[in-house]
């Protein structure tokens, strides 16, 4: 079978974008190994599926696999790659549509400029959510890293983050504190380790040390969690432009109980077709 | 301007093939960083670029462009390549050709078995030529490395090669000694670093720290330098299988003032269209 595809990113987090309405698409798990190989396949972070939904209410399924295979629940640069894709090839011509994905309904919106926005659900602030094995619940945390002590606020944002602030991002210790923020023990499923400079109440400077991945150059997540973080110490505005290494979020939160917003743009780079091979089909299919 | 290509490898060295015959292809330096990136473009080692006869006899030209932007002589996995997507594309139905290179006429015939086998040219072995400060010219040299002594054999390909024979790829030491040798004093134009482990006279096993890029997946010069220099020290016979990281390389070398034959596989992975900004055109057009 030749597989039709879109190869887009999110502020450098790269996709390959597949129409599974239109086409027929059945890919085991080397069959994404395969696409998601920089050199031997088209190359991506994770390959995205368009489906159709399979929930009352819900516009599209969405499907995120990891580049080894496997799938995952949500990727907030992936799900604007998504949107776009949706209305660049016709699927739709609405511009708020709601989306089955396995970490439940999500909200997005498809602004004039082109920019996308996603409900990325309300943060959850107590330790045993986030996991973190501190108590009781508090605006920030003392942790002690190596011998250092760090002033961390600890956010989930269905993942969890444990957000510092710091004078400036380009000397901020991120390779050295990172991976050890990472294994802390007071966090037992790990954490995204944030590093964020308040430039002014709306403008912030952030880098994430991600969990199981070493800094990104975009962590949505993460620009979600340091807002709240910073919300939360009185640092910030409602709405706070954050800056990546590989670009810019906005990210709008009103309070406690409310959701985040986070808008930012999908890049399409180009168009392919890439013949797979039929013995990749036969195990274990993802339909 | 939207652009069609194809993506294709050479045991992992991987290609974007641009048809610059029957498309009105002028990239700019930028469009080739940008078709070269892996994130914001295609991605690849290298572009490649089919392209008419410019001189009386060649049947195409064929341009290298390194993912920096830089025009280059020769790659033996592009060419490779070249010659089977002239074929899969219908540019030409003879399986014998002589290509126009910036390091002259390339001769390239595609096997019945659909490898291709490309005539790398015979090998210079006078140190002068390498460069190479040692002298006489001899079949092994003593090499100081860091206080260790190790015999090698120094041949160029059009770029210099440095190989030592090892009793095991596997536990050789490219990582500590590879960077060593690449920057040894006695190499003026510094040098690849081959360890070569012989099998039996017919079947190598061969790892290349190359200049500038560290450990590659296959180094097609540093496969016919191995063949030269082990076939010099007597311990190899006219044609040898070299099992590369990326895979097998067959070397034919007949002997001094001989040329180096080599047989391998070119790749097709998929075809894309990407658009190129008109704002990328305008400066340092390469025609």
């Amino acid at each position: 079978m030749t597989l039709r595809f879109t190869k887009m990113h999110g502020l450098g987090n790269d996709f390959v974008v597949i129409d599974a309405i239109r086409q027929d698409v059945a890919l085991s798990g080397a069959d994404v190994r395969r696409i998601a190989d920089r050199r031997f396949g088209v190359g991506c972070d994770q390959v995205l599926l368009a489906a159709p939904a399979t929930q009352p209410g819900m516009d599209f399924r969405y499907r995120i696999f990891n580049a080894d295979g496997g799938e995952v629940e949500q990727c907030g640069n992936g799900v604007r790659c998504l949107a776009r894709f949706l209305l660049e090839e016709g699927l739709t011509t609405r511009d708020r549509l709601t989306i089955e994905t396995l970490g439940g309904p999500t909200e997005i919106a498809i602004e004039a400029d082109g920019q996308v926005t996603v409900n990325m659900g309300p943060p959850r602030l107590e330790p045993t959510e986030i996991p973190f094995t501190a108590s009781p619940r508090a605006t920030t945390y003392e942790l002690d890293v190596n011998g250092e002590t760090l002033t961390i606020g600890a956010v989930s944002m269905g993942n969890p983050h444990a957000v510092t602030v710091v004078p400036d991002v380009d000397t901020a210790p991120v390779d050295r504190l990172g991976p050890v923020v990472e294994r802390h023990g007071a966090f037992p499923a790990r954490v995204n380790a944030g590093f964020m400079q308040v430039v002014d109440p709306e403008h912030v400077r952030l880098r994430v040390y991600e969990r199981g991945a070493g800094e990104t150059l975009a962590c949505g997540t993460g620009a979600c969690a340091a807002v709240v973080a910073g919300r939360l110490r009185g640092l910030l505005a409602e709405t706070v432009a954050v800056d990546l290494p590989g670009g810019r979020l906005a990210i709008r939160w009103a309070g406690e109980g409310e959701p985040v917003w986070m808008t930012g743009p999908a890049t399409t780079v180009f168009q392919g077709r890439i013949p797979l091979s039929p013995d990749d089909d036969a195990p274990g299919q993802v339909r």
